[in-house]
């Protein structure tokens, strides 16, 4: 491991790496360390690599979990700026590691870093070596709260993971540290006696007071200027909060405070540090920008018709961002050649991790050209009364740069101009598209955008390359410091990785011939086949779920791998299998014939690789995993449920809302006013008595799986948990059932609950998290939920939906309910309604109803199971024509109405016999009906009086009493149906 | 510098060193890493290297001092066990690092390392690299108040002073730390902010309640066995406590509590580590001690006389050692052989830093044979009546194994006893070398002994290796494991470092030809013959004070250079320039003819080495010494006394004796009362009423140089310094100088001071020192003298002697006074007046004076001078008859005495002439003289009178009256003696 760690030393060094040495107190990543958290800050450059043992006093396990310890060894490289190839550089270091990347399966896994205590944050990947993750790679964006110019790439190598995986051991103490001596002797005892220290001896109070000073002296160093002790007392608040918090002696206010405090403090070292390098002349310089690119003055000419080939080259991509790109860049092309007059065929567009390429068949070689008439003065106005030109003809002339002889006339409504025309020349296919495309790159965004070393260009990775030919014919593109060449790259780990383009023509069949399959289809198509393939050898099937479009965007060519794993691994819960597969490895499991899970799974590497050795890797991997995940099932299993559930008290929930044991509280409370509100027996129905006790008792218990050491640690199975250990502790099936239902829906088009008990608890969860959290105004903002309020309030509504005898339980009683035991403003809740009847709109809207129809019934969406019903209603009624005519005929009352008429009316005032039918026929309407069928049915009869008062009867009378008499019929009709939807949304065009 | 930390770390790896990382928690040297204080404990094997930013707060000078920082780069290794070649290992480091060891002059300075907060000591060196030392080279023998076994190697490179000196730059911010970035680049700011800290805006009360929380923290984790947390909680209280120190924080009391604590934990925490590795059973292993060397069972027979060569090779002994050595080594071999049958010549030695050489001329081939008589019985008891053996000879006969036929006689005191005359056999003369030289080695010791990797020796510094040769045949030694071999050890830095030696004769010449003088008296001449040489090519002398013994013994050929200096330090008081060359380079000063100092120096290189190399680097360290000197004068200068006096405060100067300013008010107020002790008139005898005013004023300023920068630097410049800053203070000239003798006499044979004030001052400061430090108990014991009290008796002793117009100020008196602001018993200062009685005593003797004259003068050493006085007087009446007759008489008269008569008789009962005659003789010594030689001649009269007083007169008369009257007049005469001198200890025979 000493080589190891020698030799990357040397590696980075001989790459202009300065070394410096770990940090004198303790940190829990190198991140932390001001060689990298202060140095990133502001203009100068700065290139690093240290070693960092990074001390985490929650992963302190005495020695005894093979993978986890309270000090672990950190590798840390900082580029600043960006060198332009930081993968290049890093794919090198693993091999001065004696990695063989070619028979690996090496992968950059999307992963965003972000730090809220640091104000920090980037963009970048996981990286993979054959399934385990053995590197962080970041592009930082942001640190201390300040945009970073230049932005630098941080790589972060967990050392032991490492090891262990290239010398093939189980257990972290089994590493050869050195010759002769293992990891476990040369540490073994220290990581014993400081996990005792961190786990069970540290003195809590002794703690709390070193926070406490160390707080002060950052403050006061920081008031005297000196962001470097400034900085190290913040690390020093931090190890002691983190040494508390392993003691589990961090309470609920005291986390928040603390959490506060930190942050606080390390935004204003970071901003001091970067006041006082700005004072110091910026000692170390400051880093270049690589230069902008140019297009030449003129472009190459072609003569007939050709295939467009544009490819832009990016770093990993997200798999996400794969397909939305494809799309965005052929809507651009498409649409950006569409005002051009160059013809052409049809875009297509296919993408990959590391490209997105456009190719459009029979383009032009030139646009043709264009004639274009500049209207100038009015003929009368351009010669005096001697015909000779004015000042204005003159004018107009000279600036068209022409003599007045050569000015036409044009007519323009009917007014005589003297007008020049001109000829557009149309311009060549490749200064076109050379601009064309330049822009196509420019405007390029993704939902979460990033910077590089590029000084303009701005998207979800960085964009490395381009590569523009028109047939065979190089487009020269200059976007920012990209110039397009007529070179692609291909995989990092061929013989030779940049290879040049002859031509457009057959580009996809040149890719497939360096290995890559640019289509997402194809890819898709090939995993599917082969990894049934697979499956079958072992007489299994696979279950493609969740993950298979992330991982035809994972790969240029996919190698689906077939691997196994122990069978008594079979004995865990499904979910926890299945989970870790796809989550953290994205593996395809395996199942049976009768969908029981086989020990087996279907990996998928990018290229091609050393098969064996890589299944030997991703097994081994999957082995460590779940030998966690038995390691803490095991341990749950001894645990009593209340004792996971005493767990919540240290789980903080949000500032100002307390623990996670408060809110589990509320949940229980709120669940069962619910119960309340719809009576028992809505909550007992079906159930007989025992539905009040499960849900007294899943209330009792809600939640507490969270303390549970498997849902520490694999948080989405949050409610699968609940229910196994709960089956386990002896709890009845109907309380294990509501624990896990009170987690559903936990995404859309999720499960729903299936029990009343489950259901309340479900809606208690939610309503609790929207009243809770508008209440201290953490409003989502734009793409901005952490806490996922969109998705508490479609969970909400989709459970009220599907719980229609649960629709007294309507948004503004459950959020007034939830809101008992919390603090919330009147407004608050009713932006929190408001936000949910949003939701609402949206998911119908997405199912695809008539947004009129949504709108009508928007108003009645505060019992959404009342408004699905009206909506239903109405949609069958869409095609009615007396539905119509009732329609307009309520439309006209409502028109002529003002808002201020009051429904009501002397009768007697009534004496046009079109009225009196009109009164009469309103008279006729049953009361009380509810729905909007029932409505219509009832109402029906009001059509003709109503046309037939509007045809007769002069509303606007002259005699006030019966003007208002009048007026008071037609409000009293509008009143009527008012309840029954939103008339006016509806409009008046049902035919 | 990152390479060389890279290139250090592969070396050290590349020989089985484990890497680890910093701490990562501050501490001031790599020693504090657990890797070093705690694995050197115990059995278990251990090599580890490591690099350590060692954080010293009292070092931290905001990145000014071109030497300093508080932190600084240390690089460090431990081997456990000694492999046996530490130096040369070391050696081929600094070849890694690309020193050209050939070129360089490269020593091994004695230097010994003591933590007593450690409980640690060790022996070794500093290691020179042309007078700059770069490392510290240490045998660990304790740590944590425990012996070591194995012992450990500890090699602490200091890195920035390596670079400064391979970059040749003059400044640690320009050490070029990695390619394109300098020091000060990479650490300025850093270097800069935590000196702030450190020593301006470090919050004390905060940081006192750190060392508290810490210390209590540790405290816990050793009740709770865990010594790795209590370790790093220690050193958290060591940084604590060194941030106080820094910001000038720490009272006494603090500072003796403080340290007590740390030390006591810091044993409690090695005692906790070593019983835990043990309850583990030592994961490591045991370290293996090297075999035992064995001598064949026959020896070699020689046939003709030849010499013996023995050589004791060993590692860089001290200078004083060589000598000592040397001695000891002939005395032991001379004495060994003397005690063989072995006729030999006699035995040369000689001794340099490396080997011992023993010459032995003429040893002859084999001890001569030699009869044996062995006595039996009686032979009376023998036989029996019949002749027949008895069972007492039979017993005899087969206790020698022989019959009892074989048995002569033998009479012994006229007593016929049966014997046996066995021959003892001659042994070979390389046998008897052989046992005799192995005890020779076994029995070596030196003041200080240490251990190393052999299991049974012990030594100043490791014995490597044995060479003996009796002629050409080898003479087989085994010492512990050791074995003698025909070879020796020449320059490490030859191309053969070990040689075959053919022959014992011409073992000088053959040395020498590998370039080692043997001989001390030729290498201490050649140094003084070349230094002359290269003097006087700069037209100066040699100052050879003080330096030359030790650069003799400091290298095995000496090659004198002459490097020079920038003629503007010489602006600096000639005594700083000496005393850095001499005590801190070991160089020689070059003056002119005027006594005045030229710019340039001598140094003494070991053997060939590139001249010019040498000398540059030689002078690059002396400028760098002078440029810390001139900075420390400047500010000095710029600082008023009274503000350096101030610093004293912050000086400790001994458990429960206050700090250094308390001792300084002392010493004031004791100089003013012994001034009172011998009157103002005396004080200011010669002076006018200025001495007064000088003892005065000096007394405020007492030691305040101290406080200064220089002498913090350079504590033997303590009183010079003094003067120079108090005349540059506007000081009279007579309190610059009675500050400067306040300070005399420094060693045996220093100057004395020479007015009265500084006398006074001298002999407060003395006094104060004595009573005060046995008054806590602080006796010296052994060779243990920490405080330096015998040199302060000494001292006192002396300036008593030299100013006899202090006589009233007697050692009783003078302790008595020092005594009044201290608690000490009047048994502590009776042992002090002891103690500087027998100083005084010795002074005497080593002074060459009569042993039976000094101890008759002993009773008068309460007053030295007094005591000098009467010692002077006997000596010069030595030889003098009637002296000798006067003495004899008083003999006779206090041998017949009772020590409990009375002198005092009535003389009328006085009637013999000649008992009448000596009292009227008696009565005839005038009264009141005082002082030997008036006492003689006064009493001289009595010789006669006393001897007629025997012949005639019996005194022991029967009538009771007559007894008690002649007894009296007796006693009278020895009363009357008794006060000039000690007569008993005189003897009788001064013929």
């Amino acid at each position: 491991m000493q080589d190891a760690l020698l030799a990357l030393t040397r590696y980075w060094t001989e790459r202009g790496c300065v070394v410096v040495q770990p940090y004198n107190t303790e940190v829990g990543a190198g991140t932390l360390n001001p060689a990298t958290v202060l140095r990133v800050l502001g203009p100068e450059p700065w290139r690093v690599s240290y070693v960092e043992p990074s001390v985490r006093p929650d992963d302190a396990r005495y020695g005894e979990n093979p993978n986890r310890l309270q000090t672990h060894t950190q590798f840390q490289v900082i580029l600043k700026p960006d060198p332009g190839d930081p993968q290049e550089l890093y794919l090198g270091s693993l091999e001065a590691l004696g990695i063989d990347v070619r028979a690996h399966d090496v992968r950059f896994v999307e992963d965003n870093w972000a730090s809220p205590a640091l104000g920090a944050w980037g963009l970048g990947w996981e990286v993979w070596l054959d399934g385990l993750e053995i590197t962080q790679f970041t592009y930082f964006q942001q640190a201390g709260g300040m945009s970073l110019d230049p932005v630098s790439v941080e790589i972060t190598y967990g050392i032991e993971r490492i090891m262990m995986a290239l010398q093939g051991v189980d257990h972290f103490k089994d590493i050869a540290y050195a010759p002769g001596i293992s990891y476990g002797e040369a540490f073994g005892q220290a990581e014993y006696e400081m996990s005792r220290y961190y786990l069970d001896d540290a003195d809590v109070e002794a703690n709390k007071r070193l926070f406490e000073e160390y707080a002060a002296e950052a403050r006061r160093m920081l008031d005297a200027r000196l962001p470097v002790p400034a900085h190290n007392y913040v690390l020093k608040c931090s190890h002691a909060f983190n040494v508390l918090d392993a003691r589990g002696a961090i309470s609920t206010t005291e986390r928040a405070r603390a959490f506060g405090r930190m942050r606080g403090l390390a935004r204003e070292v970071a901003g001091l540090w970067a006041a006082r390098r700005e004072e110091l002349g910026h000692p170390l310089g400051l880093a270049e920008a690589p230069a902008p690119a140019t297009v030449p003055d003129t472009f190459a000419e072609v003569t007939a018709p050709g295939t467009l080939l544009f490819e832009i080259g990016t770093e990993e991509l997200p798999p996400a961002e794969v397909t939305r790109t494809v799309e965005a860049v052929g809507k651009a092309v498409a649409d950006k050649l569409g005002a051009t007059r160059l013809a052409h065929g049809a875009v297509e567009v296919h993408g990959t991790p590391r490209r997105v390429v456009v190719l459009v068949p029979d383009v032009s070689p030139r646009e043709p050209d264009a004639e274009k008439t500049v209207r100038g003065p009015r003929v009368s106005a351009a010669f005096d009364a001697d015909g000779n030109p004015t000042k204005a003809v003159q004018g107009f002339a000279r600036g068209q740069g022409v003599a007045v002889d050569a000015l036409g006339r044009v007519t323009e409504n009917g007014v005589e101009h003297v007008a020049l025309v001109r000829t557009d020349p149309g311009r060549g296919a490749v200064e076109v598209l050379s601009g064309l495309l330049g822009e196509v790159v420019a405007e390029l965004r993704a939902e979460k955008n990033m910077k590089w070393n590029d000084p303009k260009l701005s998207f979800t990775r960085p964009i490395r390359w381009l590569l523009a030919l028109l047939g065979a014919t190089p487009v020269p593109v200059a976007v920012s410091s990209l110039a397009a060449e007529p070179k692609t790259r291909v995989h990092r780990t061929a013989a030779a990785p940049v290879v040049e383009v002859p031509s457009a023509d057959g580009y996809l069949e040149f890719l497939a011939g360096h290995g890559i399959d640019a289509s997402a289809r194809q890819r898709r198509d090939a995993i599917v086949a082969r990894a049934r393939e697979l499956a079958a050898s072992v007489g299994g099937v696979v279950d493609f779920e969740g993950v298979l479009d992330e991982v035809t965007n994972l790969v240029e060519r996919p190698t689906p791998i077939l691997g196994s794993f122990e069978e008594r691994y079979l004995e865990l819960p499904a979910q926890i299998l299945t989970t870790v597969m796809r989550k953290h490895q994205r593996y395809l499991p395996v199942r049976a014939q009768d969908g029981s899970l086989l020990p087996h799974f279907v990996a998928v590497a990018n290229g091609e690789v050393d098969v064996d050795l890589v299944r030997a890797g991703n097994e081994a991997v999957l082995r460590a995993r779940y030998e966690d995940a038995a390691f803490f099932w095991r341990a749950d299993l001894r645990t009593p449920l209340e004792d996971m559930k005493a767990g919540l008290d240290k789980l903080t929930f949000a500032d100002k809302l307390g623990s996670m044991a408060d809110r589990a509280g509320r949940i229980a409370a709120l669940a069962r006013r619910l119960a309340g509100e719809v009576g028992t027996g809505e909550v007992g129905s079906g159930e007989g008595s025992t539905a009040a006790e499960t849900l007294a008792r899943a209330g009792e218990l809600a939640k507490f799986d969270l303390g549970s050491q498997m849902v520490i640690e694999l948080s989405s199975l949050a409610g699968v948990m609940a229910r196994e250990y709960a089956e386990r502790a002896g709890e009845t099936p109907e309380v294990a059932r509501a624990l896990w239902e009170m987690e559903l829906p936990r995404s859309a088009g999720d499960a729903m609950p299936s029990s009343t008990p489950g259901a309340l608890l479900s809606l208690a969860d939610r309503f609790d998290l929207l009243a809770g959290l508008f209440g201290i105004g953490a409003n989502p903002t734009g793409s901005s939920d952490p806490f996922g309020l969109r998705r508490a309030a479609l969970g909400a509504v989709s459970v009220l939906r599907a719980f229609p005898d649960l629709k007294d339980i309507t948004l503004t009683k459950a959020l007034a309910l939830a809101a008992q035991e919390l603090e919330v403003s009147a407004e608050a809740l009713d932006t929190a309604r408001e936000f949910t009847v949003r939701r609402y709109e949206q998911q119908l809207l997405d199912a695809g109803h008539d947004h009129r129809f949504v709108n009508a019934v928007l108003p009645l969406a505060d019992a959404p199971a009342v408004a699905d019903a009206t909506l239903a209603e109405l949609t069958a009624l869409a095609g009615d024509p007396d539905f119509a005519a009732l329609v307009a005929a309520l439309q006209r009352v409502r028109r002529i109405v003002p808002a201020d008429a009051v429904g009501g009316y002397d009768a007697r005032s009534l004496v046009e016999p079109a009225e009196v039918a009109l009164h009469e026929a309103l008279a006729g309407v049953p009361a009380g009906v509810t729905g909007l069928a029932a409505f219509v049915a009832a109402a029906n009869g009001l059509t003709g009086p109503v046309n037939t008062f509007f045809d007769e009867v002069l509303v606007m009378a002259e005699d006030a009493d019966v003007r208002r008499a009048r007026l008071g019929l037609l409000a009293a009709i509008r009143d009527l149906a008012a309840p029954v939807l939103d008339w006016q949304a509806l409009g008046t065009a049902l035919g």
